[in-house]
């Protein structure tokens, strides 16, 4: 229930900082490690000689090395060498396309031959000194189209939120979704309302009022295959909110990256990028501690969701317009992996 | 393996105080909570929108709102309200009937339209400002047919409870089982015996000598589906046993009532009614300590039972003549199953 | 994928010091305890009344009685007596040959008419006063063939081991397997290298220089079904090595018991048996305390390894020569469990 011809992303560079890292992607079991110069590699994390888990092993010079029997596997899955033994006959392991940039790891777990690092999304905020980012991790325990759903229905802040970003306005602004090219985009604008809590500390902290009514926006733009940026922020009301000048406003992205491990379970990659002060290191800090909180909030809710939907195969669920950019992403996914698989079942010609 | 046209004990009040519950029950995952009114009002878990759990959600006023998006539902499981949705085509999900009486939540898993509380049985004790009652709940992964076994054949009390209830001379009283009309009653009666810790501790408790012989007494008193209440109790040796004087004795009714879970596990809710100093609550607390613990030394035996039955479900167990109070019960489970299943399948005339 | 007509470990005598012992040995739930005049007894852990583990009763004279309703059992699997029950026609539990001996309580989980004590192996260390002995036990969750792969390819120790008894000179020594009658006998030889850690602390426990080289020997034996004795050991170099004179050299046995409990799990009975100090209790002590961190290295890699192949039961692995002696162990239980099973299914004459 996932393209695989597609990249996501798998980890983060601390991640791999000194030893292999195991994890499961799309149902296939990596190992991920740094190469000769520095490159990533992944391979199937599956040693030749007797089946033990790569990502046990060690790296040094980045040559990666079985921890059972020390077997030195090289990064195109071809085993370089063993101890006493002459290697050329042993069998090779799958490698998967991948590639480092804007700070994650991004892998392939499809066919590697339709591998384009060029498909990888640009990320602006990522390579301006003008922004900062700070994110986190989690393992959920669902299908990760539950959480494309969760991120496309910001309807969900008011009740699973309400401490820090929900509020009652969110549930009467009108929510608008449409296509941009590949993009879902959904939209809700909250104009000239109290700002709540967590936006308060970011007025705050940006050295604006956070005492006065403000226009609130939330734009979600959805891509292929689970890439969720959220442009969200407040403006001192009436001063053009979304496009309001700096001055009067505070504004980040939301960014999410949502990578299936299973087809009830997934690994979600969260952070916020904020264009301003970019340079205050523990601001980055405090906002991670708080985005980290919020996101926990949906943890119990998106897996108890899982479990009553397994339970309950042959319930249709609603689809309301609140619900639109979910529905879309999934047809667009759908449209994915038909093409996936009518291009696995047509020889070639 | 259990009726669902009947009513079970679902929860006690103290467990829906300020937010709903979830629990399953003979396989059904539903959710208690006060509705209008404050009655208390059961319905499927399942949120018709996109599946959340409604146990997850809130109750203000009566009404019980999904903590996901804000969907209100009435307590007749048809929904009553959504920010900015119109409700009326939303699909209805399963109530289920439930009723409030003698200190617990009744709920009747099965046909709505065959419930009748009428069926709930009577509880003297639990009406009556002679007697006070204190009790528990434990969570016990087996069939619950193994507690109504367990609790129709007290032989087990000289073998895991030696330290509190149990002594060799149950073993060597005669037990005698038989049908009263819908009940099976198995009694067994020990004359000039000493009594044992815990029943010494309620001699004492009453007033009464504790280190003199006594009568001892147990009458177990099963009814469908799975209520099982036990009249036992101490009278000093040769004034009349169970039909002492109150005077000279010490009595009680240990109260069972076993809710199916799945097939495999079950809730028991058990507590004990006492028609001497109702008034002292900490007698209550301090016997209500007691019989937790001596419950408890329950578990172990009757889950690795369950786990070796399982193992071996070739093997057919002995039926002897302590074990008849069970076997009679399960007949009339049997009876109440078979009756179910050949109405589902009757066609209407 | 195990023999069941042999002898395997079972527990050690401290384990039915007070109460039985239930473990699961090939896939039957057995419970051990000591019968009349103190002979250990093994019978099905299934109580023939209710099903009740007969693993949770207790011992008292030799008798096992029942922890749920009283039933008493015989060693032989027939039931003795139960509390005012006639129990001549009750039905008969199963019983498994046992023998004590050597320090550890051996079990015969197939045919019992099969069964000769005679084919238990001889351990001569266990009953000479010039040798002493100390071990533990790992519950390992992977298949018991993978542990005789662990053991009979020591090749291992440089990766898994690399801060006790791993060098880097283990790899690069030839390996030699070979079949000595119904054993198979690996073994690897690396001379004038200096001493790791391990044999560093032993040379000095036997006050023996430890900064000189060593020749350095690993013999280790297999028989069926799954017992490995590894000889090891350290000389001064040059002084004839496994054969040099005792004054120079510090030599034990690495004492390997490995007992199926399923197909993908094993109760990992270890130890070493040495010859000198063996009035030394403070230093078997520190011996075991050693080998019990080293073997509990190899549960990890030994788990994961399980993991990998039960999720790629098509990768066929290699079979290098460092593998023969797993290799070769395999074809002898193929051998074993092929003969079992051409016995059960040949009708008698």
């Amino acid at each position: 229930m996932y393209p695989k011809n597609t990249w996501y992303v798998a980890c983060t560079p601390d991640e791999i900082l000194d030893k292999p890292l195991g994890r499961q992607i799309c149902g296939e079991k990596i190992v991920f490690y740094r190469g000769p110069e520095n490159q990533v590699a992944a391979l199937e994390d599956f040693c030749p000689h007797r089946g033990a888990p790569l990502s046990l092993g060690t790296v040094r010079d980045g040559q990666l090395t079985c921890g059972y029997h020390g077997l030195v596997m090289g990064c195109e899955g071809k085993v370089v060498s063993m101890p006493q033994q002459r290697v050329g006959g042993f069998p090779c392991i799958r490698r998967f396309p991948v590639v480092e940039r804007y700070g994650f790891i991004w892998v392939w777990p499809g066919e590697p031959s339709l591998a384009d690092a060029a498909q990888i999304p640009h990320l602006a905020w990522a390579v301006s000194p003008e922004w900062a980012y700070g994110g986190g991790r989690y393992h959920i325990n669902c299908d990760y189209r539950l959480m494309i759903d969760n991120l496309m229905d910001l309807t969900h802040e008011t009740y699973v939120h309400g401490s820090s970003i929900g509020q009652k306005e969110i549930d009467e602004a009108p929510v608008n979704t449409r296509l941009e090219g590949e993009s879902v985009v959904t939209s809700r604008f909250m104009n000239n309302i109290m700002p709540p809590p967590f936006w308060r500390q970011a007025l705050r902290g940006n050295g604006l009022a956070d005492d006065v009514p403000v226009d609130r926006w939330q734009i979600c733009h959805f891509t292929a295959p689970s890439h969720i940026m959220i442009e969200v922020g407040v403006a001192h009301a009436g001063q053009g909110g979304h496009a309001a000048d700096p001055s009067v406003k505070v504004s980040s992205i939301v960014v999410d990256f949502i990578t299936p491990e299973t087809t009830t379970s997934h690994w979600y990659f969260w952070g916020m990028a904020r264009n301003f002060k970019p340079e205050d290191t523990a601001l980055t800090a405090a906002i991670r501690e708080g985005q980290g909180n919020i996101f926990n909030e949906d943890r119990e809710m998106l897996e108890r969701q899982q479990m009553n939907l397994l339970a309950h195969p042959e319930r249709r669920l609603l689809m309301l317009n609140i619900d639109a950019g979910g529905v879309r992403a999934r047809r667009i996914l759908d449209a994915h992996i038909s093409a996936e698989n009518a291009a696995e079942n047509t020889p070639p010609a």
